[in-house]
């Protein structure tokens, strides 16, 4: 077992994020956010023999559910902070929720990436309008950089996950869920989330525990990066220590938030974890019968579902997709795979 | 001009469908077909300075919205015919919604498929239960092989485009693209439809008539095979005459029918056309920005918006994404053009 490497103390935390957060950001992300539809295919029901509900956040404003989070957070920087604007660290998804979300409610964005992002990932966050600060993510530490351009340019610091703010935007999506698979009459049984640091898993755990609290809510993490898994099993968050490579370079944050893990703990159910090559299968797929882009961060729900690790059978069980930006050449690399 | 090559007499149709055909189409397919999103992206709004409306008939069962028509067309099959089951002729998509259709009525199918069909039409529409007899699309008469094996089995032959029941059925797209649109408070200003041999587009021009009569109708074609919009300008159905090969599988039908041109022509404002190229181009802004999956042939209209065929800006725009069954090979070869 991991150990744990710095003290964990709820009580410390100040007041965690609750539902009527979630309702406060669904209120704010009203009409900036997407309302991405909850898709049903009767090919992947057949597949598995229940009803699968699959929340596409790949359709979101920025091709993750990233923006609401980001989005939600920053709209409630006080005035007299905004001139500063905004500091991010990401390597994807954040780093565009954060460009985006500044850009629209028109605060100044930098965002300190890894030099060897790849390029479309820049070039996005780029055309979202924000600036680009790079570091060597071998040699320096990108909280240290992010922290340093705070506090010189008087600059928010918009945290990925273990945030209050984010939290509830995340949330957001949990709510939708529920609301559109209530319109048709239907309850979820199961919830999975992918899970990195835990805000999504966090927000809809808020959600389903004040909307649907018999639903079980599962996070799904990269096998080897199943920190969340581990965090639960230990009682406080615990980082997986994986070293090797993963596909899923959305998911692999070191260890939960101490946010999240204190609001997730006690609403989850238990973690799953899949292999990238069941990632990899699930995105095809999401290619070939889904008709729908996912990038691996994206496809660990349905890879669970897909690749049996959670009994579905006869039962309804609601997912997300929660994010599309894969480059062209990964994408094609992954369907390349399929015999 | 291409020269006409059958006399065309409304009068000889008989009665020509109408919008309480495609009303009575979305009953019988009520909880059968998906109920697809109509999606709209920020990204694309910001690109074409309007708003654009999609609707992503990729996610309707069987991969394209093929299914609607042959579903209402096989379920109005009398009781006393049905066990001679239904035979159609088709390269992938219709194939696929006639094969899924008479599985779910319990009806057996034949589909007469070219044999360059692409793999997954032809796997797809096995998969769905149905017999698929190949033929040689440049020394053989699909029309002909249908008729024998039909009146050989007593089975119905189901037509793709130019039968009421199939263009009631497709009609159900355009009233579900008039609901949605107008539970946000949207009124279309244009509907661009994809366009073979006119189904789907006459099915939407009965429901937008009736609908929303102010909304301007397009039917949009591959360069070349733009046989809709040359009959439009002759007043009666022609061949395109185009021998070059095209990328659109799915629209390369020779000539509009019969009941679809008498249909369209009153109600269509005009015809548009795309080449390969941009068809290639919308299917990568497709991957990288909406991160949907879609085939060449429903990615005409999404083509025609972002090649500025049609003026979008300051409107609102509706467009079908009418298909996404691609193989994967062709689909990452797309991908790989991309700069």
């Amino acid at each position: 077992m991991t150990q744990m490497i710095q003290p964990f103390d709820p009580a410390a935390l100040g007041p965690l994020p609750c539902f009527d957060d979630v309702k406060a950001a669904a209120a704010r992300l009203q009409g900036l956010a997407v309302r991405t539809p909850l898709i049903e295919s009767p090919a992947l029901n057949d597949v598995v023999g229940g009803r699968v509900l699959m929340k596409a956040e790949t359709l979101q404003r920025t091709g993750s559910f990233k923006f609401r989070g980001a989005f939600n957070r920053i709209s409630q920087i006080p005035e007299q902070d905004r001139a500063g604007g905004v500091v991010a660290y990401s390597s994807g998804n954040h780093a565009q929720g954060v460009a985006a979300a500044a850009a629209l409610l028109g605060l100044p964005a930098v965002i300190v990436m890894p030099s060897d992002a790849p390029a479309i990932k820049v070039d996005n966050t780029r055309g979202y309008g924000a600036e680009v600060v790079f570091y060597d993510r071998y040699n320096e530490s990108r909280e240290e950089i992010g922290s340093a351009i705070a506090a010189e340019r008087k600059a928010t610091l918009v945290k990925p996950y273990d945030d209050p703010g984010v939290i509830a935007g995340q949330g957001t999506c949990g709510l939708e869920i529920f609301e559109d698979a209530s319109a048709r009459q239907v309850a979820l049984d199961s919830l999975l989330v992918c899970c990195g640091g835990g805000g999504l898993t966090a927000g809809c755990a808020l959600a389903l525990e004040a909307l649907s609290p018999d639903t079980r809510l599962f996070a799904v993490e990269p096998d080897g990066y199943d920190d969340t898994r581990l965090s639960f099993e230990a009682g406080h968050p615990v980082p997986h220590g994986q070293a090797a490579p993963s596909i899923c370079d959305a998911l692999l944050s070191p260890m939960p938030g101490n946010i999240t893990f204190a609001v997730n703990q006690p609403r989850v159910s238990g973690g799953l974890a899949v292999t990238d090559a069941e990632v990899k299968a699930a995105m095809r797929f999401a290619f070939r019968t889904l008709k729908l882009v996912v990038e691996p961060g994206g496809a660990v729900c349905l890879a669970a579902v897909l690749a049996g690790k959670i009994d579905v059978a006869d039962r309804v069980t609601g997912l997300t997709l929660s994010g599309g930006n894969v480059d062209a050449e990964l994408y094609r690399a992954v369907l390349a795979e399929d015999g």
